[in-house]
Order: structure tokens, then C-alpha cells, then sequence
């Protein structure tokens, strides 16, 4: 059918308060650009579904998951009542085991990340370049170091063994590069409608008005790292108007803390991705206000799947103190993602955006509840 | 024989720059407290020697290196003369072997790194409290990510896999992690003694006046996140003294960038803990004020080896540009460690650190050359 189907799977803690305020975000987007656009809230995957059914979501979860266009989730996770001896051993794999499900479920290879520090939210560096923060995290979701691969020998003796096995193919290094690649032309192109440029010098002296960072960690895993550099660099070949630089994860750390505003699309593995999209989000913000989402570029009859960085922080669940906007930046986003369904959703998810930026920008900083900030997004959406 | 005897291997790049600075300093610190004290340089490890020799040290470099206490190592790599399209291809993983050859041939299990925001260094958080950022990051520095194991199957085609197995074994995690509760411990006895406290909240209320925070990805990386886990929460149950933690690693990332004055002693696996020690070196002034040593605490017959957590920084060698800094904070850790064998060396230890200091707070932040900062420490030892 025509009508862009949404399934919203609120999960644990925070998440559902904060889905709360993107539902209403959407009911007014449909009215307002009249959306042929509806949604369908699942209970699962989350703990309470788990407590009750002994599984964090139905044995054909992923079937009904993928009759919908896009999958929306608040945040996954519930340690229950922690005692400080016990705490170490409750297994949070059990409540995030669905996430890594959904996004191995329906091939979600690119899982992308932008870190821009904008007006409002907040600055944890002292040098105010940092306001230029301006970056495309793209990490690898589908393999590598999340294989789950491995096992332990001799278990809970003092002669154990444990080996977690890191499978990297030419064939996912292959897309996730290229689509670095892409991004990174993309970028270049909006900057130019905007009338704005940035530019990235080559090793040989060039300027380019867009860069790729390929962040490895060659010098020590040497066989995906080698894998990456070659891909990388046979791949730079076909894209000589995009700047290519490389950088060991350690040192990519530490130079999104001294110069984060060098960086334009960053490249990484799995996990290494992982590290670099959390270390990125609070430089630009926090938690708060970081999107996130896992796409599958390739497949349109599978859903992506939007979900904000952060977890379901059950320390403050419950209590209305979540921050929605990086739900809302987050919902902003998979509108924009369904454009390929119906081209009026980019109009939608532009509105959302600048609405959710337009009052981070006024009251950033400022004590509100999880209700006044939608309240007050919703407010913009309606004037 | 009594006397104790380093073996200095300055390396690359700007290693033998301020290995130079760290050998005045030894000269005037033998003459001041009478060190029974001796140290041979050697031209190896290094690019040159590789060059010549066709291997970057000779085949029984870890005899030789076996019979001296202690070895202060500059620092290690040179990628050769680069174009834009080789460097990503030029092997650093040759001039790097070495490094990970050393640590594994006298067992240096442990990688100490402290992190102190000192007077005079640069501060990149905006938060004020980055000033009393202080902690140790422990790095498990025998095996886990880097045992170097997989391989690469039909390397160069489209159907190519790189596979890399990460290996933990019970009997390292349970060192590192002992290593960590009594560091742990150590550091408040030593606070009691400069009339200093820090208070540490554990989950069910208890005020406690050290902390270990463990890493892992357990949620992600179950095999060896579990064991490290499991070891952890039994040792815990040794050191009711010591607040336990655990974070997984991109959250650990994100809070070094959100409170890393919160944090006392962390244990980190071999490639998690080298992400987080640069992070940690960035956030406490950056690499021209890190020390680092790769220390065997179980076999004293092994010599540790004392590196700053910076690498040989190829765009600045040669020029008398880099900071000595780390390198004679680093010596200072040396000496200190060296009071195993003769305790006057801690004195000297800590009159390099305090003259270093000292330095650090008059001057930082000028641009200085490295000859000017070696001898203004110089001085300060003199007087
Ligand atoms: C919850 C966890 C398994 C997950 C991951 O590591 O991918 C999370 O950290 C994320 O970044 O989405
Ligand atoms: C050079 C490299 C192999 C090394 C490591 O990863 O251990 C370095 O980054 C370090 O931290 O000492």
C-alpha cells in the first residue's frame, strides 16, 4: 500500500517517555503535511515483555517487524533492583539482545551517527573551534567484532580460556567504505546548496572539499586492519575529489578531544565505531541530543531501524527528566530516510528537525521536563 | 652486582630527542644522590637499523635487554617518505613489532598510566573540575586483542575474510585485576599519608576511600566480558575497602569526557585500555605530558620497559620541537620503580618528578624547545 507504515517499539526506561513525545511530534507532522503515514506501538522487545513471556520479544518478532516501513525505538535495557553485590552479574545481554537481533535481522550493515555541537546543547571542550563540530560517524553493523563468535574453555576454573572470534568480509568492508565514500560526496554537495565549504588538504597537496577517515587499529590487529587500508586505498582511487586520511583508533580518540572540527566522515569497524559515535555524541552535546540509526541502503523491502544514542537510563526512568530531543533529531532523521517512499517525508522530518534545533537553541541548558520539551517542539511544529 | 643498569633504546623520530633530555637529567640525578647508576645506549630498536639490517633489532636483542634492570625506550616508528597514495599500504607495523616483542619476551603484563591534570598542563574540558582529574589506568598488557592470531583467506578477492581472535586467559585477568585492587589501596594509604581523602559511594550506601572501575564490552563481547566480569566480582569480595565499578567501554569513554574527576583506578583489557589511556592522556594535558612503563611486577629478573604514551611523531622529529616532558615524568616512574632494587632511588625518582613539575607549572603552555625545557629541569636539580 501507499501509506508508510511505522512500528514503534517504545522498550525500557526512558524509552517509552521519550517515544511518547515523538509520537506526538508525528501526529502533528501527518496533519500538517497531510502524511499518508500510520504506526503500530509493540510492547517488545523489552524486560517486561521478558518477565512475562520469558523471551524479550515473540519467536516471530522479526515477521512482523518486517511488513513495516521503519522501525522506531526508544531505548532497550533493565538491570532490575541492583545490589551492589550482585550487579556486576545481571546480564544487561539479556535486554539488549534484541537490538543486536533487529539489526542482524534485517542486514542494518550501516549504522550512522552525525555529531555537529549545535547552538544550545551543550560544550564539554574549552576551545570554542569545537562550536564547529561538524562530523558523520559511519559505523560497520553487521560484523567484525560483534559475531558473537568464541566461547569459554574450562569455564570458571583458573585454567579458563575465553576467545571472542572478530570476522571481517571484502564484502561488508567493501559497502560500508563506499558508502563513507558517498556520504562524504553528499556532504559536499548540501554544503555547496548552502553556499558553505570546507576544505580537507591532501598528503600530496590537493584540496578537497570533503574527507573520509579510516579509523583501524593496523599496528596491532593487523588482518582486518590490513583488510580495511587495502580496501580503502583502492577505493580512494575512484573518489579523487574526496580527501582520505587514516587514523589508529587511539590516536582518532584523542584527536576528537583536541580537534573534532578536523573531521568530516569518519569510517570505523564495529566496535571501534561504537567508541568513536560515544565519544563523538558528548563532544557535541551529550547524550541528550545524539540521533542514531541503522540503515539498509540496499534493501528497501527491509525496515531501518531509528533509535537515539543513548540507553534506557534507568536511574532516571519513570520520573520525567529524560530529554527527548535526541529522540526527536532522531525521528527527524528517519522521516528524512523515508523520502525514498513518499518524497513529502523529507519536508516532514526537515520541520521536525529545525523545530527540535530551534528550541534547543532557546532553551538548551535549562531544567525542563520530558513533556515540556516536546510540548514546546510540538508548539513550533503547530506555528 | 649492585650496580643498576639500564639499557636506553631511544628509537625513532623524536625518541632520541628527548631520550637526550632524560640522560642529563639521570647524569645530575647520579652525581646529587650518589646512584650506584649505569646505562648503555642501543641503536636498536629502531628504522635506521632496520634498514640496514633488514630486521629493526638484532636476533637476540631480548638476551642482551634481559641483563639490564630496566629499559627507557624514546619512542618507536617511522613511516618513511610518504605520498598520498602509499602511506596507507607503508607498513608501521614493521618499526612497531619490536614494541609488542619486548613487552611479550619479559612479560610485561602491566601498562600503568597515570592521569593527572598538573598545574601548567593543558586543560581541554571546559569543566573547572578537570583540574583534579586523577587516576591510574591499568592496562591488561599480555595477550586479549593482541596475541595476534587469525588470518586473512582468499586475501585480495571479493570473497576474502579476515578473521582476528582475541584470547583471554583466567589467569592474566586475574592478575591484572589484583594488580588493580591493590593499586587501588596503595594510592589511598598514600593519600592518608598527604592528609588527602577521596570518597568513593558503592551501590548499597558504603563510603569507601579507593575505587577499581572495570571495562568491557560485555554486552557485545560476552566470552571474555563475563570472565573479566566473574573474576572481578569475586575479587571484590577481598578488598571490601575498594568501591567496585564496571562500565562498559563506550560509555567509559564518554564519562573520561563528562567527569573524569570521578574516576580513581581503572583496568581496561590490552586494546580497550589503549584507547582509554590516550583518551586519558588527552583530557590531562595530552601526549607531551603522559608517561607510560610496561611493568613485570611478578618476575624481577625481567626488566620493565618505560615509554611515554607518545609515539615518535614523524611531522616534528628533527626539528628540537617535541616536549620532554613525558619522557621525564616517565624516567621518574623509572626510578621509582627501581627502588625494588636499591630505595634510594625513589628519592631520586621523586626529585625529577617534583623538579618536572615544577617546570610544568612555571612554564607551561610557552613554546619552549626541547633543549630549553630538558635544561630549565636541568636546573631546577641542580639547585
Ligand atoms: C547496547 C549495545 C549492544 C549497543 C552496541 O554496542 O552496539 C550500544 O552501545 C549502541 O551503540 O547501540
Ligand atoms: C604502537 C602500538 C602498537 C601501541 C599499542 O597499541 O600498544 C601504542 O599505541 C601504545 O599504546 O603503546
Amino acid at each position: 500500500s501507499a501509506t508508510t507504515n511505522i512500528a514503534i517499539t517504545p522498550g525500557d526506561g526512558i524509552g517509552p517517555e521519550v517515544v511518547n513525545q515523538a509520537v506526538n511530534c508525528l501526529a502533528l507532522l501527518r496533519q500538517r503535511f497531510k502524511l499518508d503515514l500510520d504506526w503500530h506501538p509493540f510492547p517488545w522487545p523489552s524486560h517486561r515483555w521478558h518477565q512475562q513471556h520469558g523471551e524479550s520479544m515473540p519467536a516471530d518478532a522479526l515477521e512482523q517487524l518486517g511488513a513495516f516501513d521503519a522501525i522506531l525505538l526508544g531505548a532497550l535495557g533493565d538491570p532490575g533492583p541492583v545490589t551492589d553485590h550482585n550487579r556486576y552479574l545481571l546480564s544487561d545481554s539479556v535486554s539488549l539482545a534484541p537490538l543486536l537481533q533487529i539489526r542482524k535481522g534485517f542486514d542494518q550493515w550501516v549504522c550512522e551517527r552525525p555529531a555537529r555541537l549545535l547552538p544550545g546543547a551543550r560544550q564539554y571542550l574549552a576551545d570554542d573551534r569545537a562550536r564547529d563540530i561538524d562530523m558523520l560517524v559511519i559505523r560497520e553493523n553487521s560484523e567484525g567484532e560483534y559475531v558473537s563468535q568464541g566461547g569459554r574453555l574450562r569455564q570458571g576454573t583458573p585454567h579458563e580460556v575465553a576467545t571472542q572470534i572478530e570476522v571481517f568480509t571484502h564484502f561488508a568492508s567493501e559497502r560500508i567504505i563506499r558508502y563513507g565514500f558517498e556520504q562524504a560526496r553528499a556532504r559536499a554537495i548540501r554544503r555547496q546548496q548552502h553556499h558553505q565549504t570546507r576544505q580537507f588538504q591532501t598528503l600530496d597537496g590537493r584540496v578537497c572539499d570533503s574527507q573520509v577517515c579510516l579509523v583501524t587499529k593496523r599496528n596491532a590487529l593487523r588482518y582486518w586492519g590490513d583488510l580495511y587500508t587495502e580496501v580503502f586505498e583502492r577505493m580512494s582511487l575512484e573518489y579523487p575529489d574526496v580527501a582520505t586520511h587514516h587514523e589508529l583508533v587511539d590516536a582518532a580518540c584523542m584527536k576528537f578531544v583536541q580537534s573534532p572540527w578536523a573531521f568530516d566522515v569518519v569510517v570505523a569497524s564495529n566496535l571501534q565505531g561504537d567508541i568513536l559515535t560515544d565519544l563523538a555524541a558528548v563532544l557535541s552535546g551529550g547524550m541528550g541530543v545524539a540521533p542514531s540509526c541503522n540503515l539498509n541502503p540496499t534493501d528497501p523491502t527491509m525496515p531501518s531501524m531509528f533509535e537515539p544514542t543513548h540507553g534506557s537510563a534507568p536511574d532516571i526512568a519513570g520520573q520525567g527528566l529524560a530529554d527527548p530531543t535526541a529522540m526527536l533529531f532522531t525521528t527527524a532523521r528517519m522521516l528524512d530516510w523515508l523520502a525514498h517512499k513518499d518524497p513529502i517525508m523529507a519536508a516532514a522530518g526537515l520541520a521536525l528537525f529545525e523545530a527540535t534545533a530551534a528550541d534547543l537553541a532557546q532553551h538548551g541548558g535549562k531544567r525542563r521536563s520530558t513533556a515540556e520539551i516536546g510540548a514546546a517542539v510540538c508548539a513550533r511544529l503547530k506555528a
